[in-house]
């Protein structure tokens, strides 16, 4: 038996990898929200002085990427992998991204999962010895995604109240074997869940079980307390979705009413901003983690975190062929030493 | 420094994960090519009883995921993770795979690198003691893949010569801890490449600079001997990449001439089959390696393995904004005791 696992879908991480940097770019909506402080930087417009929306979502992850490796005593040549990914068809702003920082890449994809993703895969590469230093990241653009998932922005589309709203933003944390900063303790890896919801528009009701799921499964595998937690942050949700699994998980005898939040709905002010039902997007859980949470991390106002970032891994084809909408949650514990 | 690393990219296992079994299925063009007694399971039709190409693909990944386990000793249910992706947009035929499966779930995108990205991934998981058993794999399929990248099948657009023909098929490997077979000793991880080239049908010369680049970096790495090696198989460069990665490398002073072949070279026969420059496709590497390489490995005749999955990380919409290729490409190397 691996010596590192924990019940059925749960890894302990033994050389504990640390979070010493992060960096989180958002866009100008993002910017006049709520956790506006916690970022590093906020555009000024969403092309960014590109000629494509998605050429202004690629500069963005590579501006982030530079930038916390600008925060630490290493260079980007330091660097041995790169994991990232971002919800665009191909990993367009991703693959762009990393073409000019020249270092090893794996691309994922887990739709709004993939922070947590790159998170696991990256902490348990450093775990394993395989690196000391190891980039983790993604990003989402509300105009790129719009036009791929929905509508051309043009249109002006009616959006139902269950709709989130896609961040504009990119996210990204360094990860090493030593050095100073919260460690990354365990990993719960997501299976995939479809509990039937085909609309599009609300995904969050198609990603709750996911989450629940994993959370559920964390505290099945390790016995570990609720109350030791400062903070457990599902990815994105939305009001709606967050509704979802705090009740479902109640009803399975696990009450992190008082500790739990969503990254989507924190980011925006739903009723100022008109936002909805949240935020979505790889990037919303990305930089809320990015910015807000590593920020309380290091000021130990949080000292154990779980971050459980959710993909809705539908494509247009799929809803197109009337099929109902796969979900998926990665659980990082995080904690201060 | 982490303990494994050898040069700048390279790393090599020390805990002998094993490839423990392998699984292959192909579309009925490809059960017509030179390599079709490799195959565990040629396909009668293109749709495979579905209702859409993209579910037919579906279903081929999730039945050669299954049938790979199958011919081990263990169940779906002891696997711990499932390193995995596909060509199409949002993964949609992985996803819908693995969420039938019921296991943890990593999705990864690496265009035509899938299958050596996820034998790389996988392998450290299992050599980092995270896992006693894990599975890789990847597909494509020419119509779900030609409808999404180029033009509707039904407008029977001539394809110039430079272009590659899109596999149908599903490859994976089941790697363990323990058990016999070939074990997967080194692992080079490659960098984002882009040379300039903007033509999405020729593919292979975008590729061929990604897949020289790690193909020399491994030299470069580790010092090993060319000669040591039985074969290095391209991913799916076809017949011009692998003569401009050839010489390329000759070049730069590495003559793998006597043992190089390309997956896109092997499983057509070019001429007959009229698929122009070759193979390509996630799935192309995918049943080379598990299908014809694998056996070679099993029956000993192969001893000792690069395999370097090159996948074009273009999208439609980065051709569309006139953009050139990324590529990458990654390197696995595999030997039996």
């Amino acid at each position: 038996m691996a010596q590192k696992r924990l019940g059925n879908q749960t890894v302990q991480l033994q050389n504990s990898p640390t979070i010493i940097a992060t960096a989180s770019i958002v866009g100008p909506k993002e910017g006049k929200g709520p956790l506006s402080s916690y970022f590093d930087k906020i555009l000024e417009d969403d092309l960014c002085g590109e000629k494509s929306w998605e050429l202004a979502e690629s500069k963005m992850v590579k501006e982030a990427m530079q930038m916390a490796i600008d925060k630490t005593s290493y260079v980007m040549s330091n660097v041995d992998y790169i994991f990232a990914g971002d919800l665009l068809n191909q990993l367009m702003s991703t693959s762009f991204a990393v073409r000019d920082l020249k270092r090893p890449f794996f691309g994922l994809y887990g739709a709004c999962s993939t922070m947590s993703e790159s998170l696991s895969l990256a902490s348990m590469i450093v775990d394993g010895g395989f690196s000391d230093l190891v980039i983790a990241g993604t990003s989402s653009h509300f105009c790129s995604a719009e036009r791929q998932f929905r509508f051309p922005l043009e249109m002006g589309s009616q959006r139902p109240l269950t709709a989130q709203w896609t961040v504009t933003g990119s996210g990204c944390a360094v990860i090493s074997s030593k050095g100073k900063g919260p460690k990354i303790r365990r990993i719960t890896t997501g299976k995939v869940i479809d509990e039937g919801i085909k609309d599009p528009n609300n995904m969050g009701a198609a990603m709750a079980p996911a989450a629940v799921d994993t959370i559920r499964t964390y505290f099945e595998d390790t016995n570990d307390d609720i109350d030791s937690f400062d903070i457990i942050a599902t990815g994105d949700l939305g009001k709606l979705g967050m509704d979802i699994a705090k009740e479902f998980l109640m009803k399975s005898g696990y009450d992190i009413s008082k500790i739990y939040t969503d990254c989507g709905v924190e980011i925006f002010d739903s009723k100022k901003q008109d936002t909805h039902s949240g935020g979505s997007g790889c990037g919303c859980s990305a930089v809320t983690f990015c910015g807000y949470i590593y920020n309380k991390l290091i000021n130990k106002e949080f000292n154990k975190v779980m971050l459980v970032s959710t993909g809705a891994l539908l494509s247009p084809t799929s809803t197109l062929q009337k099929q109902s909408i796969p979900s998926i949650a990665h659980a990082v514990i995080i904690q201060n030493d």
